[in-house]
């Protein structure tokens, strides 16, 4: 049996209108079988039961608070309640669904940073729903570096895509190729890759993280010929992490870096872009690839998928990845805690 | 027991400095086991025993005609003289090496093309020797559309990477990613396309090639908000394409195409560069990938790697995707003929 933190798992309620509820209820089901952590959803009580009937879900739902979480889990899905209601009905975001997602974000930050709760774990979250509602920053991410900053100072997240497989983590993200081009530069990847190693090592428990960093180009560049960014921009890096003591090998050619002999050599492949990054873990991890956040103050994970709204309340959302993101907020919260 | 092709495959000889002569010997020894189609190495005999015999490799080696060698391949190597020796030991490569692996591959052209070979397979060239000794063309594959032209019309070769699992195929290849950017068009799509889908018709016996097209930007794009070529570029070539029947797909986020239910969908993926295509088949097939170069008026593969003079001459070379290549060649050539 695996040991489980002492505190629960706040989970977010995400975008009430999507598969949110449809997984964290899949996922409170199968908690005994899979011998899952404990964890209360921060959201609408009423909202959950409406989705459960939708769903014909056979489940008791009780209202909680955070410390009571860990006492109820066994026998019923505890909500905690953040006064927010949420009206919105499977696939149809409404009025409700902005400020019913945020509070839901505000006040589990809150536990984690008060102790009440031993990590986040987020729900999928509709952009393009929280902008029409007036929401100011790029993403889900950058919204919990906003909380997670101390006087005034944000921390710089890093999204790092895990699975018992491989890990990876994109240098830069969700820009157009042509903008990660010209976003890259030594100085990007020298904080990513400190931000991993420090991850590495305090959440994850591993004393000497073995980084690979990849080139940007086909063969990193073939000594020049097809490109020079691997000496111009990435040697340069990889000399500060080095003298940094940090155990950064590159820059690899991607291709060669994501078979399984490959995959054995290190703990995680920092990428120069998206698809770099996303292609090889998608490949061997499609449903159980969990997106974790370093660089915060708390630990952070998410399933790796969004709100579906095409299959809310179908009974056709898959909680693995779900499931895979508490398992590994709870894995990190004991190595952190050690 | 596997349909071979009437007519044996001309296997050339490479870099004779590389693990070219090494994985040869090792896939002959494997011939009965392996029921693998009868080839002959365009080479020299001599040269081919010396590295039988540094490998302590337990074959006969026997001079043979083209025409000879599908009698003879159950008992004996059959090495067809080009004329040129090669004295080059394993990993150092000498005077001899460039001659001797250009007499090889224009005499394999010309065996296929005169009806004595169903296919061209290739070992290994090394082109920083070759460049040396004065070759003037981009690569190997540029070298053998020279070859095919016909009254001086050279032919476009497009490189495709086959395994059971996955096939692909690069737009732009050996360039940096900031030239693929600057080389990507409409045009060069279509023409991409056009001869992927007759290839796979004509080669591969299927009837209505399904083929996947990957956007060019994290998510395709995201309708415009991640870069626009998905938009600008891409999608006129889908259409070009669909105009004249082809069914191609796209264009479609590049991270979710190549997990195995993705895969089962298409029979092809056109990537818009080297890495894009090249890490979803290296990291689900990395010993057994086979390149194929379609275009050309004749069959050739080869297999997905290179010279390694670090390894030649000790046994260690996986002689896995020269087979792999012997046994696609063999197929196509019986699709072809059907």
């Amino acid at each position: 049996m695996a040991a489980h933190p002492a505190k629960p798992l706040a989970l977010t309620l995400g975008e009430p209108a999507g598969i949110g509820p449809d997984i964290t209820i899949a996922a409170w089901l199968r908690r005994r079988e899979l011998n899952l952590p404990a964890f209360y959803l921060l959201g609408d009580e009423a909202a959950i039961a409406r989705r459960a009937k939708v769903l014909g879900a056979d489940i008791r739902i009780t209202s909680s608070s955070a410390g009571e979480a860990d006492a109820v889990f066994a026998e019923a899905l505890p909500v905690v309640a953040t006064g927010a209601h949420a009206t919105a009905g499977p696939g149809s975001p409404d009025a409700s669904s902005a400020p019913a997602a945020l509070a839901s974000i505000r006040q589990a930050v809150a536990d984690v940073r008060e102790g009440r709760a031993s990590a986040v774990v987020t729900n999928p979250i509709a952009k393009s729903v929280l902008y029409r509602a007036g929401f100011r920053h790029p993403g889900h991410t950058e919204f919990l570096a906003e909380l997670a900053a101390v006087d005034g100072r944000v921390p710089q997240p890093v999204m790092m895509l895990w699975s018992p497989r491989l890990a990876v983590v994109p240098v830069t993200i969700h820009v157009s190729l042509r903008e990660a081009l010209a976003q890259l530069t030594s100085e990007l990847i020298v904080s990513t890759v400190r931000i991993v190693a420090a991850g590495l090592k305090s959440r994850f428990g591993i004393a000497t993280p073995r980084i690979a960093i990849s080139g940007l180009n086909p063969h990193a560049g073939e000594d020049g010929s097809l490109g020079d960014e691997e000496q111009t921009v990435i040697a340069p890096a990889l000399e500060t992490l080095r003298n940094d003591g940090i155990d950064a090998r590159g820059p690899l050619p991607a291709d060669t870096m994501f078979h399984e002999a490959a995959r054995n050599l290190y703990d995680c492949a920092v990428c120069m872009y998206h698809d770099q990054a996303l292609i090889p873990i998608k490949t061997v991890a499609f449903d159980d690839a969990v997106n974790v956040t370093l660089g915060l103050p708390f630990i952070r994970t998410s399933p790796d998928h969004g709100t579906a709204f095409d299959i809310a309340g179908t009974g056709k959302a898959n909680p693995a990845s779900l499931i895979a993101a508490l398992r590994l907020a709870s894995r990190m919260a004991a190595a952190t805690s050690e």
